[in-house]
């Protein structure tokens, strides 16, 4: 065995590089729609992840038609690839109201509200279409109003209905505790618990008269775990297309579905410490750490088995330090022995979403460049 | 009192932006120099920081000639702006060697090694020129040679001294362990231990004949609070342009030194947790923590109080949650009925080098765009 990347990756990396199995992020893809269709739920997947034109045109090869972003300049790029149905899921953001008014004239653009501000805000627009979701909190404590608040939700469904300029589209929350747990059970408890909360404010709004509301839900370990959609409009999972090692750690994927890598040289040996130096940082990975056997906190983890895809998470080489644009990697001694300065390893990230979103772009294994938005 | 940001940044705010309070980095910059033509050490400071052409300008104004950064793009990028003697503080990263031989043709380019096999790379590189120190581990346990393997020091110096291609320029450390000191005794005690190692290196190495040995320390937290630097050849500090949250916990720096912040709008107010949520996450600060009163880890704290400056921190506001694009903020109830959604509110950061690293550009409280590299 040898740990270097040099081996199988297609093309030479001088510097910490983001590359992509295409293979696994398509696959991946296949199987959410699949899920989604199996299970009678609408899928809007959200491209914060990926935030590329090229990745979303695979998504809309097997049938997706309409997306999540997370901010307006999101809408803007997926907008002018050719998507007409975007949801940007974040509190609508008052400063940007003249690019709101000006994407929602060009395509179906979905818009969160969670105050009566907001939702004043937008129902005075000189603009007509804009869709919007009140946001609910059923349980992460982010954003959203409160679940059990039914008289704020109500009054803010009241506003968005009485305006000829916007439709109450419905209701929408996002499951970010499901990230803290560690077992399918955990997962799906809070699954059930969040779309038994969000049936029961439907409910709730169709006893005061507001008709037509639906309910969208779905962060990737809910996703992915759950089966049961019953009730349930829509799905807005994200992460899923690349899944990383916090998802490893929930139970949402397994080892060959991480989809992403950084690919970073060698810099440095350490035998009295055992440690390697990778040019790869905060600045190329991100500072997103993951608590493992609950008493090691990790930056990400190496994979070492040349294969023709980005291989699994070796456990004898996990990246216990990071600063700007150093990491330090603890090996066993055969790793160490087996790794040259100069020689090129891959990082699995803890978090794709933070990583995907330091680089510019995405190398496929075939030396293939993709670019961001 | 207001606490919004709208009422003294003279343009308006619609997305999270990076704000440079050129006055105190002007500042900033004055002091270092000062200190080190007080303390006759020489000044190469750390770029990584700013990564900006503009801001270079300034130092270069003030009489800076030589400076640090850590990788061969950003060598290339200075050198392009009229720089001609920089040092890359990064163990010398092979697969690009090609890079390095351009540069090295064009300016006085310094490296640095910690094993011999970089060292006999560089001896054997088809050019000639190259400055190389030899990095030391004086107490980090990052990179580098430990202080006291005296015998492999004394190799690479001799690989070193043998080649015509390379000129050994001498001893190098980066103390960051500083980082972890919070009063200015503690920093002062790695200062003190960290010098008196690099001496006894150079007394090591001059006893086997390696003469002309030059030492070159210095991180923010020892280069601010030190004041003897007596058998130190130069210092080479970056942070303390902008300083930020961790160095002011550290002690190097005063409220009224913090010189960027980043400018994010309200996007949701939560009275029964008693907390904000702005637009600005992970992708806008970073992932930086710092545990304060060794209780609350906060990711930044909201600046408050209007001024034609940045402010101090406002202990009131910290920055208690952050994930992509969201950053919820835990107040008082008197800042809680004093911002509402649309606001602009000033966030300042833990560690100003990873926040700025995320942002393409840099506005002056004046409105005036700076670039980065």
């Amino acid at each position: 065995m040898s740990g270097s990347a040099h081996r199988f990756i297609g093309f030479p990396i001088q510097r910490p590089t983001l590359l992509l199995d295409e293979a696994r992020a398509k696959r991946n893809i296949a199987r959410m729609v699949e899920k989604a269709r199996r299970a009678g739920v609408h899928l809007r997947p959200h491209f914060k992840t990926h935030q590329s034109v090229e990745i979303g045109a695979w998504f809309k090869a097997m049938g997706v038609e309409s997306i999540t972003v997370s901010s307006v300049e999101m809408a803007e790029a997926f907008a002018e690839a050719g998507w007409t149905d975007i949801t940007i899921a974040f509190p609508v953001n008052l400063p940007q109201l003249d690019s709101i008014r000006t994407l929602a004239s060009e395509i179906d653009l979905g818009l969160l509200v969670d105050a009566e501000a907001s939702a004043i805000a937008l129902s005075e627009i000189p603009s007509s279409g804009l869709n919007v979701w009140i946001k609910i909190d059923a349980g992460y404590g982010r954003a959203g109003v409160p679940w059990d608040d039914t008289e704020k939700i109500a009054v803010i469904a009241g506003i968005l209905r009485r305006s000829p300029k916007t439709h109450f589209e419905g209701i929408l929350t996002h499951s970010g505790h499901s990230y803290h747990q560690r077992s399918r059970d955990g997962v799906l408890a809070i699954h059930t618990e969040s779309a038994n909360r969000m049936k029961s404010v439907k409910t709730a709004l169709l006893e005061r008269g507001h008709t037509g509301c639906k309910i969208s839900i779905g962060d990737t370990p809910t996703s992915v775990l759950a089966d049961d959609f019953s009730g349930i409009d829509e799905i807005r999972p994200g992460n899923f297309v690349f899944y990383d090692l916090m998802q490893r750690a929930i139970g949402s994927c397994g080892d060959d579905e991480i989809a992403v890598a950084v690919a970073c040289p060698v810099v440095g040996k350490y035998r009295h410490r055992r440690q390697i130096l990778i040019y790869g940082g905060a600045v190329h990975l991100s500072k997103e750490h993951l608590l493992v056997d609950n008493e090691q906190d990790i930056f990400g983890c190496l994979s070492l088995i040349p294969a023709e895809s980005l291989g699994s998470p070796d456990w004898r080489a996990p990246l216990v330090s990071l600063s700007q644009e150093h990491g330090l990697v603890e090996v066993t001694e055969e790793i160490f022995n087996d790794l040259s300065i100069g020689d090129v390893v891959l990082v699995l990230p803890v978090h794709s979403c933070l990583t995907c979103d330091l680089h510019r772009e995405y190398w496929t294994l075939g030396g293939a460049r993709i670019s961001r938005i």
